[in-house]
């Protein structure tokens, strides 16, 4: 069978299914001799359990084809690579080092040992060097993580990379290969962890017909040293144990969640534990009952606790106040908590206080719960940031919260030190990042976005890296190790970020989207079945200006930072113009730190943005006969999607905001040729049933 | 690029991709040898237009992976193949003979050469004698068409396979290399057009940037032969146009008809013209202005006519009536129309008066309308047939329909005679299949429906072609050559519907199904929106029997047919028990044909299906040495997952109809050990949210 299927790869270019996983035959060969030299034999020196089998397999395959040659498992006295364990190491940490002629790789434990064998390919695969290294790695953060948006009948909650990965119907007797390849990716990055369904969670999961298939995929993917979460139904003793109440407190719920845990242990032993979206945007939880968030958290960490199970409690909470300030309920609702929480709760914030804008302050309450565990919720899956057709490098977003400075306990108190517990000793730390991987062959639909996931696993892993280094990782094993070529894509991820934010939402401009479809622009819209909901909640925008007054003479949502941090921002005159809608309300011809009126730079950003595009298209081109063709037609395609895309936004939001400015384009910009009119008719399309 | 991807493809087994279009090198070393004789070049002595080019490439393809030599273009005088025009064949014709040591393909257009090249591929796939051959072939039927049902989010309306084929937010800048491919499945097997969308259908298809996308992908399609039809929203003028009114005969929305079709003609000038459900499960229609299908098919088909586009207007229609006979409807709607639609429109209908059941009697319309070229509706896709996880060859379902008797023109007047235009001389013809085909990597879910789909293309193409040709062609494509494989597998597909029907609704029970789950039982389904959308609608069971009386004694649908044909399964004691329950209603004790009370008949019936099921496995266990590991391994964890839910379908049918019979599952079979209880919860899950 494989010789013959020789003939119709040939065929074909490549079609992104890899990931970064290409081991192809590396074509420089003074690394492909260094390398041999440790490439004679591979020794496991541990316990063969599944993790080092993968490990072992993972190695053999990967050395196999970036050097060509087949690599055995019988001992030589030097040229190999040994495998071991030395308990000495942090958990889940591993050193390579290179000894008495032989390369070797001990691990904490399993998975150090499976971390180690990825980061000496990942070195392979980069063409750096390995004789002589001694590198020494383990987690910042324990729980690494992945949430599906996944929906039983297939379809994925702002999926954009086809349908689910999973396939309801068919486990637990049929075992889709991409499972492994899935858990493969995943693997080589660190992640450790992933809830499998959409946190609006069917009760379904947690029947006995559906752990079945949960424990089937479970299976799959422990060898990979990752443990599967559920996101539950608040409301599921009422829905699967007929009870009359889902009273957190009501003896016969917490009755039916202790056995409803147990059960599952029957079939998972492994089992991480719950991930939770309770009270919240229409989702049941406990206060419906007349209890706290951590009424309900506490309760199912007592049915996880006797099996080291973990309760995941999203703090994206907010009721819906015209008058109010979304910004500000998440923390009001929690941090009258904090300290509350059992010791296996850990609670989920997003990075931002609204929800996952191209652009946001970090959430007021990282560096508010000294008490409770914080996880970090990233979206790599860009719900607002473009879909599938918007080239958008994500790891400059997450670096820009992750470094930005709580001043929780002074000076230095970052996002990350928060989540990685070193402010506050967290005993437990996690940070999810919201999947962006479907059923599509190359897994995430833009190829570009790919990316997004790789730097999510190696900043959840060691949040110190910098987006250059990751992107430089990323691109040398997915695209090519050309080094005029991977400059080129390195500056166009790195400056992609901000180039999104230009032309869609400038200058702290933030949720100004459609209802149903979040990657495109309708600042108009006014009527929605929550205000906060609407885009006018957001922007506020009138003859005298724009911007949500979030200072002290407003909501003061900017109150709940600390004093440091409302120091950076309060001030409009001095506050970064990227924040500066974010908390303050501007007169459109206040004249700007970048010396121009803010209707002229509002307009200006867009337009940049627009050029943004240009650019990377022009730079995309440059590329061209260094990456594989059909790869590279791919992103041309989408980046002249985004221009469009972006054109509308431009012309959309120009135009909408200009019937309050009542000014021009200002030269030598071209204002737009077409009318708001004709914008809101292209939107419309998009609305139609 | 291309030989560092071989690493990959040798460490993959096969996933089903290529379906049957794998020209994998041929084993048989005389094989190669023999169709090596006509391999030394292809000539092309005809205008070497786009579909021609497709042809040319098409067999250098499939002749350098089959035989492993490559074919140039340089005419030698013996030993090549020979590509050229003869106007004297019929439409799409070609004529294949060995000449003067060559081998022509004559084609009566570029179709005609399109499809000859494909016929020599098969033959050479299936290890097919060529030399000396003369075969002269012209498709039956004119329209050969797949309906997608496919909606612009990228969700299938009963699709099984993933997300929608078609990216329409990357269209038209990115075009998918898949379309290409599915092109020429499509085009191996003389499908000729395709309906794109839904023919529930969003209104937005219609607008610019749609009609955009639309023409990217009729690009794609036109080389390969095929025409892009559109499903339309009969409310469209109002939607988009922002007419008062949809009427069919107001002038205003004639116009607005008229201008649209001149507007796509200018995107797409082969477009093939419109898919319309009007009038059926709340789509709108001309009904709601007071006019009839004819009104609201004509004024499209007025529209149309200058540019020869068609109108194929559905007659899948039925009204909410309790006391009625949702059987009876379409017949009563269309027949009286029967001579009012224009030339240009045809009418399509379903292969049976309900909707796709596992086994229908053949829809009555077929026969009544002999002014008006009816259209066969054929479902590709598994609705009702077990959907991705059962094992159902489709072809002995489509055969069924077609090769019954209508005698609406005396004896012989069988339903592939109505629709191929040789009984009322229909002046066009058609067919179609909603198709199954989807995103997932190997197109249909279940690897065994790729054969439904190669085999409606085949039927479309020729009707008299038997299940079991089909059936013997696409194996030897598809998985092996081998005889006893070959003919293992055969036996397994052949079987295949017979025991679905068996396992799910045998002796003619039909639509006991969820509600949602149409793939599921739900025979105590008693209330829904509709009362003709429940179970107990069909069944009618009670302590006296089970049946819907369709005689004149009941709703006397079965007076709508010929009297041969009614004279055939009008008494209870000589209808064919296949068809008995879609008839007649039966007293539980009465003694069949087959020696059998009707209850332990009906037991009988679906033990005999899990049999078959274990049956299938079986027989499918023995294959495995003989085919691609990883494809043999997905269906038998399908074969498994069919095993389980036929179990389920048993123990819910026999469990709920005893509470009517009252009567034990007779002997020697095991009752089931479950309770109706059980089962019910079992299909409440798949109701849960």
């Amino acid at each position: 069978m494989i010789c013959l299927l020789l003939c119709f790869c040939v065929a074909h270019a490549d079609d992104g299914y890899r990931l970064w996983l290409k081991y192809d035959l590396l074509s420089n060969s003074s690394k492909r001799s260094e390398y041999r030299r440790f490439a004679r034999f591979i020794e496991v020196r541990t316990e063969p359990t599944p993790v080092v089998e993968t490990a072992l397999a993972e190695l053999q395959r990967g050395i196999q084809g970036l050097l060509g040659t087949k690599v055995g498992t019988t001992p030589k006295s030097r040229g190999g690579v040994i495998l071991q364990k030395d308990g000495s190491l942090p958990e889940e940490g591993y050193l390579i080092e290179s000894k008495d002629g032989n390369l070797l790789i001990s691990g904490s434990d399993d998975r150090g040992i499976l971390y180690g064998c990825f980061e000496l390919l990942r070195l392979m695969q980069t063409e750096s060097q390995v004789s002589g290294i001694k590198i020494r790695q383990a987690p910042k953060i324990r729980l690494r993580m992945l949430n599906h948006w996944d929906n039983p009948l297939g379809t994925i909650e702002r999926g954009y990379a086809g349908a689910s990965l999973w396939k309801w119907y068919e486990l637990p007797e049929t075992i889709d290969p991409r499972y492994r390849d899935y858990a493969r990716a995943n693997a080589s990055i660190g992640i450790n962890a992933v809830a499998v369904n959409n946190v609006n969670a069917s009760a379904r999961f947690l029947t006995a017909e559906y752990l079945n298939k949960v424990k089937a995929l479970a299976d799959v993917l422990r060898p990979y040293g990752i443990r599967v979460f559920l996101s539950i139904n608040f409301a599921s003793p009422k829905i699967l144990g007929k009870l009359p109440t889902s009273d957190p407190l009501a003896p016969e719920v917490r009755n039916w969640w202790n056995e409803k845990v147990k059960e599952i242990y029957r079939y998972i032993p492994d089992f991480g534990g719950f991930l939770v979206k309770a009270n919240s945007e229409g989702e049941p939880g406990p206060q419906e009952h007349g209890r706290t968030h951590a009424d309900g958290a506490n309760m199912l960490a007592e049915a996880l606790r006797p099996f080291q199970g973990k309760v995941i409690w999203r703090a994206f909470v907010y009721s819906p106040d015209p008058a109010g300030d979304r910004f500000k309920e998440a923390y009001h609702e929690f941090k009258p908590l904090d300290g509350n929480f059992d010791k296996n709760v850990i609670v989920q914030v997003k990075n931002g206080p609204i929800d996952f804008q191209p652009r946001e302050p970090f959430h007021p309450l990282f560096g508010a719960m000294p008490k409770t565990p914080l996880a970090m919720e990233f979206q790599i899956t860009q719900e607002y940031l473009g879909f599938s057709t918007n080239l958008v490098y994500l790891a400059t977003l997450f670096k820009e919260c992750l470094e930005t400075d709580t001043y929780a306990s002074g000076k230095g108190s970052t996002v990350a030190r928060i989540i990685d517990g070193s402010v506050h000793q967290y005993p437990f730390t996690a940070i999810a990042g919201v999947a962006n991987s479907g059923s599509d062959r190359n897994w995430t639909g833009h190829l570009m976005s790919q990316a997004n996931w790789y730097a999510f696993g190696r900043l959840a892993w060691d949040h110190t890296l910098s987006e250059a280094q990751i992107a430089d990782e990323w691109i040398k094993m997915t695209w090519t190790k050309d080094p005029a070529a991977v400059s080129g894509i390195k500056n166009i991820l790195l400056r992609s970020r901000e180039i999104y934010v230009n032309h869609t939402t400038p200058l702290g401009l933030h949720h100004v989207i459609g209802q149903g479809i979040h990657f495109g622009p309708e600042p108009w819209l006014s009527r929605s079945a929550r205000p906060d909901w609407t885009s006018v909640y957001y922007h506020r925008a009138d003859s005298s200006g724009i911007g949500f007054d979030r200072t002290i003479s407003g909501s003061n949502a900017l109150g709940l930072y600390r004093p440091e941090v409302q120091q950076q921002w309060k001030d409009p005159e001095t506050c970064d113009v990227k924040y500066l809608l974010w908390f303050h309300r501007v007169s459109w011809n206040k004249k700007l730190s970048t010396g121009r009126l803010l209707w002229d730079e509002f307009c200006m950003r867009y337009y940049q943005g627009i050029e943004g595009v240009r650019w990377m298209q022009d730079e995309w081109n440059k590329v061209r006969p260094l990456v594989d063709p059909e790869m590279h037609a791919d992103v041309a395609g989408r980046l002249a999607v985004q221009l469009r895309e972006a054109l509308n936004w431009r012309d959309a939001c120009i135009l909408y905001f200009q019937t309050f400015s009542q000014k021009p384009v200002p030269s030598p910009l071209q204002p737009p040729t077409r009318t708001l009119e004709e914008l809101k008719k292209i939107v419309e399309i998009y609305q139609l049933k």
